[in-house]
């Protein structure tokens, strides 16, 4: 970490400045002025744009960063790297997108390039979920770049080649982000970690301050999933869509946990995620035209299944299958975006003629089968014992990669006594 | 626990999709093009109320369900069971609301029904403050379906049949859901509560977390009190009105909370609570045509009794009348919730003479007065022995419901005694 | 504390409320109704002026609140006083700004007022940064009318007379608060504080906290640099100049970090302020027409600096000046500020023949001018012995000014040892 992080980090930068230099403009008065009549449009979206915009802002910085803050020595790392990840990710992510789309020698930047940097870090933090613990922000930085190239090219493939559709993006950023994350877990996988490391695990207080994620990813959602649709009845289908699946999939899982939990007791784990598989599986449909009720009970299975995954899937991939998914990615962005991709084929299958089941499934393919491939290389590229990835025993270990404050808790809480705290006389 | 809750929660769920199936439908295009000349504007009245929707949901899931936190062992009950209340209220209310205002066998749903529905679910959450670390999660599925019942039969009986005026909702939510809430928890008193609990209590780091809430619901209670206002210049007054009637009432309720206590300190309840008071009182009168230093004074008000009610009301009720707040939901909401009906008794007495005082009296009885009845029945039933209320005992303590860390916070906080924590050699 | 407080408190808002009976109206159906065809204009903008409103708003109270929580004994304080802090500068904002700008005998009040009392309040919150921990809530009332005063005489001077363009208020605010709080601070000083006191440092949870003010500030940054933008083009030009300045300023804060610290670690005060240094420097800029990369250095220049600041400058100051900046606010808002202000006269030099590099440079030097002299003037007032400013002993300890949990955190973390905290038996 001596050198290698601050070098890397300032390389990159340096990097993003000179591609800025040589790739960005601003969407300014006379680009608008180029497209008759439509000024006053443009204008008018860019100011709702804004407003999904935020809500996506704080999901990726406030909430995802909180969510991984569950375990009781990594909070600094949970926010902190996340906070690191996505603010390379954004620029980086208007770069390779900019490029992909570009018509010319420059592209022009505006709130909806913005919107789209943003769900391209979004992906990294899903994957960093399942290594949450067990690398170095070194290793992060390499993921970062890599991972969103290659979200980048799928997007471009499932959008632009089989013109499928993905509104909320279940497939593009969740299953991709999921099946990436899984990918790189079973690649670093260690066995040294095989049985539960003395870290891994949360106290009262890491579980609460992962609650203020869980709220606000769960809060804003429906945004998510209804940034870059449509403006009008499209855009607000996909926000009561959403709405409602998110509602229906915290029910289950309060009860699908208490069901499978010694006593009918609830766990803080299946609350802090399951709940918010109603929102992932939603993605794609969210703007369809689907009854109301099928939001319901596309929620209601998504919760279940999270809360199944939770309980049985994970410890069987620790074990069988030697990937190790720390904040259970699978369960969460995994499974409930496949379920959101088969459910786009379904729902097009019984309701919409005029769309293809076909391009759903070939996106719901590519999708995976591009996040496995460029997990592996990545997992492969972050093997290599350069980057400063911790030991076994400093796993799930701030004190690692941060200066931890040192006076225990303890002491500040015995207001009584002061005596210990008083100030030393001076020399 | 064991099968109670889940089997109810399940049941919920499933009644919720039967009910969406049978009742309810999208806004779609073809509803708005029936409608002619209307589409732009509906259009862009929905996108600015997913603005004062979003506000209002903050305001729900992570206002109320921190500002409950501040009990020591309740943290993951506080925010979680209002997290379930409110995910199953705002589906039943959404059915409930809609039938009441049906015409013809289905209801459209859009996102004015989404801010309608958050609402509804607000006055569970109210309700709940007062029985809070006394209650089973079954209890509060009962109290979730039966309070927004007596909520939407009162609501419809003042909008529609009083014709009365109750913007921000200070009678219809607020005042509705603290005497519910005292109602239920009157039925439910037991004397083994009588004498302070030992849990009944905070942590600094809980009242940091109820700090939270409290922030968060104190920036949006401006678009709590303007949401269903008329857009342009009703609803702009109402936000300034209560904006500043907020602001008023954070000064007054530090100057009451320093005058009242020992040695002229201030109250972290009162801080978390009573600062809110203002936005309560201010509900009913937010849109109407009162001069600016009205709300001031309003808000001053509220702040000053708010506190007066914690220091002196709470322990009477508690010991005398036998009803047990556990958050001093009176304070906060019953008291500046009449307060706010009276105010607009006397600013429509003073300035409007288009409205009726007598039907403004007649929705603030309607309010209290179904409200006090809804709970005193719902307590009966909650009172039946088969929904896994807690002990005395294990009254305010999480770890009945929910299965809670073991590991104790000191040990994470020795960095230094690093070796207790290494990693077992692997067998 | 005792009477002084809450007496100071009263007396301030009944001053507050006479001085809005005496001046403020609503902005009113009749006013607009003057400006022929400007009422759907002016209704649809204070649409959008409430979106960026908001977003200040939670900067202001949740933002600057929990940014200062990172004291482990002085949360209570950090959070609480900010609150009262701010809500009683934003009446006596909107009043001073309201009578500078006043064409006739009263001033019509609306969202965009609600925005400006905000920043008013801004400079005092930073301020407070640089004392944090060493006054008396009685002192912050006094600091809050003089500071806010000589803000608005600051900014009139700046906008009306000398015409300079400070959009997002790097100099106006930023610099101003800093350097105003760094005057007091240095009046204050006293050499019982010289060495580092026990209390002024944090615990793990407490800089968890911390970050959640970070993360807010950080998130809606754009909004407060483009909050009172033209609308249209130049409005999302300086929400995306600060975006990608933020950005920036992210990764070379972290870089720097982990070169400055032993070992590469990262520091987590670096992590909590300095990432938001891109925000403040790109403030003057943020609307101009400058290249895009030019954003992206500017935040990665801002990042560097301040992280050095906080690392050499500091102590510096501490140790040589007798300035003793608890926060560090002159690393997060000073030279940032500076550097905004600068950064300004460049581009218009580089970029913008119509506008005046010298304006620009009053702008700065009357900022910084009339904030030193403020904050001088204001420091001796504080000085007078009577506002009961805590021992050396009792800095940075809630317990001086407020009741707080008797109960130790760690009774509470041993479920097992349920025995010791059972139901006393009954009377």
């Amino acid at each position: 970490m001596r050198f290698t992080f601050p070098l890397m980090a300032t390389g990159l930068e340096v990097a993003m400045i000179v591609l800025f230099a040589t790739f960005v403009q601003y969407e300014t008065d006379q680009n608008l002025s180029q497209k008759p009549n439509s000024t006053s449009v443009d204008l008018d979206t860019s100011g709702d744009l804004y407003l999904f915009f935020r809500d996506v802002h704080i999901m990726v910085f406030a909430g995802f960063g909180f969510l991984m803050t569950f375990l009781r020595k990594y909070g600094f790392s949970s926010v902190g790297i996340n906070f690191l990840i996505a603010a390379l990710g954004l620029q980086w992510g208007t770069i390779v997108q900019g490029i992909l789309h570009m018509h010319g020698k420059k592209f022009h930047i505006g709130i909806k390039n913005m919107i789209n940097a943003d769900f391209s870090t979004t992906t990294v933090l899903i994957s960093f979920g399942a290594v949450l613990g067990k690398t170095s922000p070194s290793q992060m930085l390499i993921m970062t770049i890599l991972e969103i190239a290659a979200f980048a090219g799928n997007e471009y493939l499932v959008g632009k080649i089989f013109l499928a559709s993905d509104i909320g993006a279940s497939m593009t950023i969740h299953a991709f982000g999921a099946y990436f994350g899984l990918a790189v877990a079973g690649v670093l996988y260690r066995s040294g970690l095989r049985r539960r490391h003395p870290k891994e695990e949360s106290v009262y207080h890491s579980d609460l301050f992962a609650m203020i994620g869980t709220l606000f990813l769960w809060i804003f959602w429906p945004s998510f999933n209804s940034a870059i649709a449509t403006p009008g009845d499209t855009q607000s289908r996909a926000i009561v869509n959403t709405y409602f699946s998110l509602a229906a999939c915290v029910v289950t899982a309060y009860a699908c946990s208490s069901l499978l939990e010694q006593n009918g007791k609830l766990n803080i784990v299946h609350i802090q995620n399951a709940t918010l598989a109603g929102g992932v599986a939603m993605g794609t449909c969210a703007d369809m035209k689907i009854p109301p009720y099928f939001s319901l009970i596309l929620g209601s299975i998504a919760g279940i299944i999270s809360v199944l995954g939770f309980k049985f899937l994970t410890p069987f991939f620790t074990t069988k299958l030697r990937i190790h998914d720390t904040c259970g990615v699978h369960n969460l962005h995994g499974l409930p975006g496949v379920i959101g991709g088969l459910a786009s084929i379904v729902a097009i299958a019984m309701e919409i003629p005029t769309m293809s089941t076909a391009m759903q499934a070939a996106a719901l393919g590519s999708s995976i089968g591009i996040a496995i491939v460029g997990g592996l290389i990545t997992g492969l590229i972050l093997k290599i014992p350069i980057w400063g990835q911790p030991s076994d025993e400093n796993c799930y270990e701030d004190s690692v990669y941060w200066e931890v404050p040192k006076r225990i808790e303890h002491d500040s809480l015995f207001p009584e006594h002061r005596s210990h705290n008083q100030l030393e006389p001076e020399a």
